[in-house]
This record gives structure tokens, sequence and C-alpha cells, in this order.
């Protein structure tokens, strides 16, 4: 009774200052079966970012072109920069049974559900909004402006949790990278899932 | 953000020799934060079998008794033997916050999900034919006839898994329980779970 197939798009999502990137990486450190998504962008790299690992950094021109060329699950322009994940990378690990991770903000993650609603959507929430302002406070990479727009973009943005599978609420990295892990493989048990691959869907 | 509410009722269920049993024991040794259900049974203990452990053993009368004021999730006679799912000890930890794991048979386990279909049913399938055969033989308890009887009865109730939420092939028993502990903890991060405590459904 072998029940091989198709990877898991898991997409990881939630407000600015939640800590899905650190739950994220935490995962990647402690789970070797499954591949991170990396994004492309036209912004310049930042000190110490390594192209193809933190991001593939490309031209403006080779981004639009992707674009015209279906080349993007999702794709936005931010502050006048383009960032996109890459259809290639994704599709042809999950047809090889890979699972992938991807972590996008919530804009992107809504896009990519509407074409794949078989992935597994999982929404990352601050424990608090006290908690949430002084992550985002802490960064200390934004002036106050930026801080308050940031804080209220994210209160905003946790009413999208409606629109995901999963919720997974960061009180503890450990806790929380736990809760994913488990969301993973409980996904690959879904006798839903696996009806899915019988009638071919 | 507390999302505390109620437990899970988690049913584990599946065909005769697929290990259900051995999975369920596997998990309350390792999850300290679950509660396992002890049913009740007009049969005579076995020899070794401790009331209000392995059953609880009440006579026939109470057992009726029992039936006529609605005390059980579900029931069943088997060979002239009544064997039931007492209701109370399941709502009372449910409605406290307990999770708590009902290891039954098919025909219970579809009974339960009638009422409580906000249940988490997870089917146990023996990795192959020949290996539930091989197990069901090992028993040694039964003859002949009886095996083929019970390998015949798996082989047709393997297609209730349709019916379940979850599927988990027992082929090590380690993975398989991992599974399940991972099953319960992703339930409770999911959002149409959570919806549903909010609508108070």
């Amino acid at each position: 009774m072998s029940m091989q197939g198709d990877g898991l798009l898991v997409v990881v999502s939630g407000p600015s200052g939640a800590g899905k990137g650190t739950i994220c990486r935490s995962l990647m450190d402690s789970k070797k079966d499954i591949v991170a998504s990396v994004s492309s962008t036209t912004r310049m790299p930042r000190e110490g970012e390594i192209d193809g690992n933190n991001y593939f950094f490309i031209s403006r021109e080779e981004f639009l072109n992707m674009i015209e060329n279906d080349g993007f699950i999702e794709y936005a322009e931010v502050y006048g920069n383009f960032y996109g994940t890459p259809r290639k990378f994704v599709e042809e690990n999950i047809k090889s049974g890979k699972d992938v991770l991807l972590e996008i903000d919530i804009q992107g993650a809504l896009q990519v559900k509407e074409k794949y609603k078989e992935g597994v959507f999982v929404f990352i929430l601050p424990p608090s909004m006290e908690e949430l302002k002084s992550r985002i406070i802490k960064r200390g990479t934004e002036d106050q402006k930026e801080i308050l727009r940031r804080f209220e973009s994210a209160y905003k943005e946790i009413n999208y949790v409606s629109r995901y599978n999963y919720f997974i609420i960061n009180d503890r990295v450990d806790a929380a990278t736990d809760k994913l892990r488990s969301i993973i493989t409980a996904e690959k048990c879904r006798v839903d899932r696996f009806k899915m691959k019988l009638i071919g869907q």
C-alpha cells in the first residue's frame, strides 16, 4: 500500500513581526526532507545577502520577462522593487515528491491559494498585539512612522487568518516549529488528500 | 489570544490486526495530556484484566439500564456480550478541555461519528494484506476458521477508510505513533475548528 505521490506545498505566512521567518528557519534546520523556495527580486542585495540563498537577484528586465512567461506563482511590486516566487522550482520539486516551504506575505499567499488550493496554508500569529508591537520596534531598522505603519498593517492583516487552513500562535519558537512540523505530517495522513490522488485531481 | 476550549475526541479505529491497540498504548505512554476512554462490557474478565483499567465489567442489567438512559456514545453486542463507550467520561473530559482517546472497532467509530462529527477519526491500516494475515495468525488465540473469518472481515473493513479523516499505515509503531501525535497537534491548529468555536457550534 504505497501512498507516494506529489510533495506538499506548505505556505507559511502572517503579518510582519509575527515571526514566520524564525519558524521557517527553525523548521529547515530540523527537517531535512523539505526544501525552501527562494524568491527572485529586483532590489539590490543588502550586506551579507547571498544570491540564490536569500534571493535570486535579477534585473528588472529579467523579472518582467518572467512575468510575461508565467514564470511566477505570485509576485508583487513593493516600493518600486519586484519580488516573486519562481514557478519552476516549486513545481519541479512537488512533482518529484518533495515538500516545498514557501514563506511569503499575506497578499502573496492569497495569490498562491488561487492556483494551488491543494497547498497547506499556515498563518503565524503573534502571541499578543503588545508582543507584536515590541517585536516590530526591536527590529530597529525603522523610524517611528514606519513602526506605526507596520503595526497598523499587521493589525489589519490578522483578519486574513480565516482564509488559511491552519494558525500557529508563535509564543515559543520550538513549540511553534513543532506545530508546523506536525501539520505537515498530519496533512500527509489526510484521507481527503489521498482521495484526490486516487481520482487524479 | 487564548484559544482554549473543548478537548478533542480522537477516535482510533481500523480492522482487527492493523495494530490500533499498540499505537494507542504507545501514544498514551508518551503523551501525558490525553486520557483514554475505558469501555464497559458484560463479558467476564480474562486472566490479568483489571476492572476500570481494561474494561468496566458490569452486569447485563446495568448495561441495558445504561442503554435506556442514553449512557453510551456507541455500543454493540458481540457473540452475546455487550461492549460500549460510556458517554459521561468522554463528555466530561472534553468539556474540561482534555483530549480523549477512543480505540474502537469500525462499526463503533461510525456510530460515534453520527453524533460527534467534530471528532478526529483516524483509520489504522496494516502495511500490507500479507502482514495483516500474519499478525492475525501470530495472535495465536484463534483457530483456522476464526483466522480466515477475521482476515476476510478485515479485508472488507479496509474500504471504510473513506469515512475517516486520517489514515495511518502501521509499518513501524514509533513512526505511526508520531503520526497520530502530529494529527492531534495539527487538529488544534486548524482554522475551521477555531471558527466552529467562535460561532459556538
